[in-house]
């Protein structure tokens, strides 16, 4: 991964010749200190970068990982964690929310949701009020999936300048940045532009559990008077340019269990005799997709929105290329070779992935079992305008039918994990407006508008239940490997990102309406 | 399991009445002191029951996955192990016999193979001489697969009269029931009648790696001057009855890797634009068998030598039931439902397991990656009169033309990881009649005569190497789950199989011819 990162860097600065863009970023900040009145905030980031480093180190190390029960401990404790820093900094009112028990399936079914940790900086009602959402769960990792260094561990690559950790860029660097913003402001000595609220979750990487039902119940509540909420849970396209995020797709997470024997059998003495559940699920599983993409349940492709020639043309003017696409994945295995084709297929038309198999044989060796009971994993990322509910229904159904015509004496029963809407807002409002003019003053640049392939689920539940905009800013780049082996925030955007935020916080204070 | 267990063996006492077994069998040991001299080695197996229950104990406690390299040193040390126990009991010439580097695929190039065990007992001319095989590796296993105890730890249940553990029936109990028998003859003041070779492998469960190469090096060495060769690592058929083995099935066991992405990617920013490395591997994978067991590899089934009708009258008046094997696997996902159709799948036809997947996602929850690169792990076991090598030519080439119609930007390649060769032996010749005397002698009926599935890949190698017969003397039922959660062996079997051991000693020495 390294030699790519580097050559994609390379390749990027000569492309688009960001050195000169540095110098102009530079003048800016220098010429707008009148529009820009916390330049001290700035020189505070980069004088305490060090202490900011180390902080994001403590919160890696704990492996707060939701997909995984036997961690659910180590979940809360980092929940905690997050308690002692917001103290340290003085955010007030802090509450650790609980959101109950965690609904099946589970093994534990007396298994607890992590909280979600409420706290406020600021509560002054001639001040706008901004909710800052993050999460501070992570997807699984451990080292023997080829990490370089130990996942739990933030490695400070010197020479890259990079931190290596599970968590880095997805999303606990970006939560810490929010963090460390507030610090920055209190010990340049200034007010904090706008009142904030935090709203951190430990389950965002198992689908948000519990996190509509509390905002539900707290908009009128903690957060009422919110005039926005910041998301800071996404990425840059490529690796040099910053964007703006006005677009998600929605994941439906699913999970085909077919089962026959009672326990794993012998391939020898079973093999030939017994039907083996493995054998369904790969038809099961293979009826799903092809190798081109195309997903083969019948009607989901009818319920994506046609493509208007007006939204057609809003993917003309973006920075992106193939190239940047075999950069970010490590080889030439694109399914387009035009950038337009792949950017629609990332952002507005469904796709469908093989994630694996709980269940049966995942080691290095030879072993020659017979699974009993496996569980093959596989989402489809969901597009305007698909509905979740009826998806879920022709998923289902497609599942029965394909193993119902393998007339297996095994069962099979396919079932929805977790689910999260796609969301659409406008990238013209006064939040998005904002956060351009921040990316300006930070980077010299005109941030592009993007949409995500990724999902945050709750995004729609903000935007409906407190009734303001959303905005998505992101903190890392497009080859951070988030969910991947290698995880990394590049310490520039760790820095950058913060004084982003910090600036925007600024432009939203002083902007006319919401 | 355990509710299975009790079921199967109330109906199987109902229906062969085994408690009458059990009075004419204690009748038959009285009336057959004549033939038999050594009626104390089968009092002093039942007083060192305890003993021996705790050697099996101290010798499962070592975690020796061979397929696990980085549990290599545990194997390594359960040899060590062995020594001790040898040593103890008063073998001599004991050598640990290294094989040298493990070949590729392997994580560390410089993987030492685990020794071979080899020893003496005897060395009489005037005695013929008899090589017990074992193997002391075992399958993997850890307790979050399922298993009621912890997998190595011998648990003793009292009430069910078994003892569970990794390894208990596969093959470390028959290894240390080995050692026991000598140590009864020893402490019951009898010379054994015969001269004995130990012959233990560690590497039995991946492939037997070296252990050809040993023995034809050894052949005329230390193995010089064997009458006979006797392997205890396979099972009853059923729960009551005792069988011989005269025939197994081989084991070509392979990998299809198709690889793409230069790391694992979120199914959110890739899912769509690039191709999946597990989408095409499900359809290699549901190419190569259906769900009613036939293998669809092109010229396979050609290669399989024709039933005749001598053969299938065989198959007749053995003990074997739907329901057995309906107890056995835990279920009613049997694939025939008459008997003869079970057996001759299970022994003379070839069959295709897909044993899992690694590279994937296998645990629990709902992680959404995208797997860089994909190992599905699959086995074919083979019967007469198929030809190895060709069966891999195909394989590969099937795996190969189904990928190729992917048109896939990935890459795939089908390797074979270890293969063993099937076996057929004479079931009347001296060796089977002396084990048939012996286990007439201990369980009072004579044993079914029978094939398995399984495939212990050396014995072919004894056969040619030593010039003598093999002979295949269990010690387990067919329900103690080999490979499987919650391995376990009877404590019923472990003494009667000493005893069956110690008796066939005498039977061979004293029977004419070799």
């Amino acid at each position: 991964m390294s030699v790519r990162l580097t050559l994609a860097t390379v390749s990027k600065v000569i492309r688009v010749g960001s050195s000169l863009n540095l110098v102009s970023q530079n003048r800016k900040i220098m010429s707008s200190a009148a529009e820009f009145p916390y330049g001290k905030v700035f020189a505070k980031i980069d004088e305490l970068k060090p202490q900011f480093i180390d902080t994001l180190g403590k919160a890696v190390k704990i492996p707060a990982v939701s997909g995984d029960e036997s961690l659910r401990p180590m979940v809360v404790r980092k929940a905690h964690f997050l308690v002692g820093e917001l103290q340290r900094i003085g955010f007030t009112d802090i509450q650790l929310k609980h959101l109950g028990t965690q609904p099946p399936p589970v093994e534990d079914e007396n298994l607890q949701l992590p909280p979600v940790v409420l706290s406020r900086y600021g509560n002054d009602p001639k001040k706008k009020t901004i909710v800052v959402y993050g999460h501070y769960d992570v997807q699984p990792a451990s080292f023997e999936d080829g990490w370089d260094t130990e996942p739990f561990e933030l490695y400070v690559d010197e020479e890259k300048q990079l931190m290596r950790a599970r968590g880095s860029t997805d999303d606990t660097g970006p939560v810490i940045g929010w963090f460390n913003v507030v610090q920055a402001y209190k010990e340049s000595g200034f007010e904090l532009p706008v009142n904030l609220i935090t709203c951190f979750e430990g389950m965002e990487e198992s689908g948000s559990i519990g996190l509509d039902g509390l905002i539900v119940e707290e908009a009128d509540k903690y957060f009422k008077g919110t005039d926005a909420v910041c998301i800071s849970d996404n990425y840059w396209l490529g690796t040099t340019k910053p964007v703006l995020t006005y677009g998600l797709r929605g994941c439906n997470y699913y999970q085909t269990t077919i089962e026959g024997p009672g326990a794993d059998l012998h391939s020898g003495i079973f093999g030939g005799i017994i039907a083996e559940p493995m054998v369904d699920l790969v038809q099961v599983l293979g009826s799903l997709v092809d190798s081109k993409g195309k997903i083969l349940i019948d009607g989901v492709d009818d319920m994506v929105a046609p493509l208007t020639e007006k939204e057609a043309k809003l993917y003309d003017g973006i920075d992106f290329t193939l190239d940047d696409l075999n950069a970010a994945s490590g080889s030439d295995t694109s399914l387009y070779k035009n950038p337009k084709d792949i950017l629609m297929h990332r952002w507005r038309y469904p796709s469908l992935s093989l994630h694996g198999v709980e269940g049966a044989f995942s080691s290095q060796g030879a072993k020659t079992v017979v699974p009993a009971k496996v569980h093959g994993k596989f989402s489809i990322r969901t597009v305007p305008d698909m509905d979740s509910e009826k998806l879920n229904k022709l998923v289902i159904a497609h599942c029965d039918k394909v193993f119902s015509k393998l007339e297996s004496p095994n069962t099979c029963k396919t079932e929805l994990i977790h689910d999260g809407d796609y969301w659409i807002s406008d990238p013209n409002n006064t939040s998005f407006t904002a956060a351009s003019k921040a990316t300006e003053l930070v980077y010299g640049v005109s941030p592009d508008l993007t949409r995500e392939g990724g999902s945050i689920p709750i995004t729609l539940t903000f935007e409906q239940q407190l009734k303001t905009s959303v905005l998505l800013l992101p903190m890392g780049r497009g080859d951070d490997g988030a969910h991947s082996v290698n995880e990394k925030l590049d310490i520039s955007n760790y820095v950058n990102g913060m004084k982003t935020m910090a600036a925007y916080l600024h432009y939203y204070a002083v902007a006319e309406g919401k």
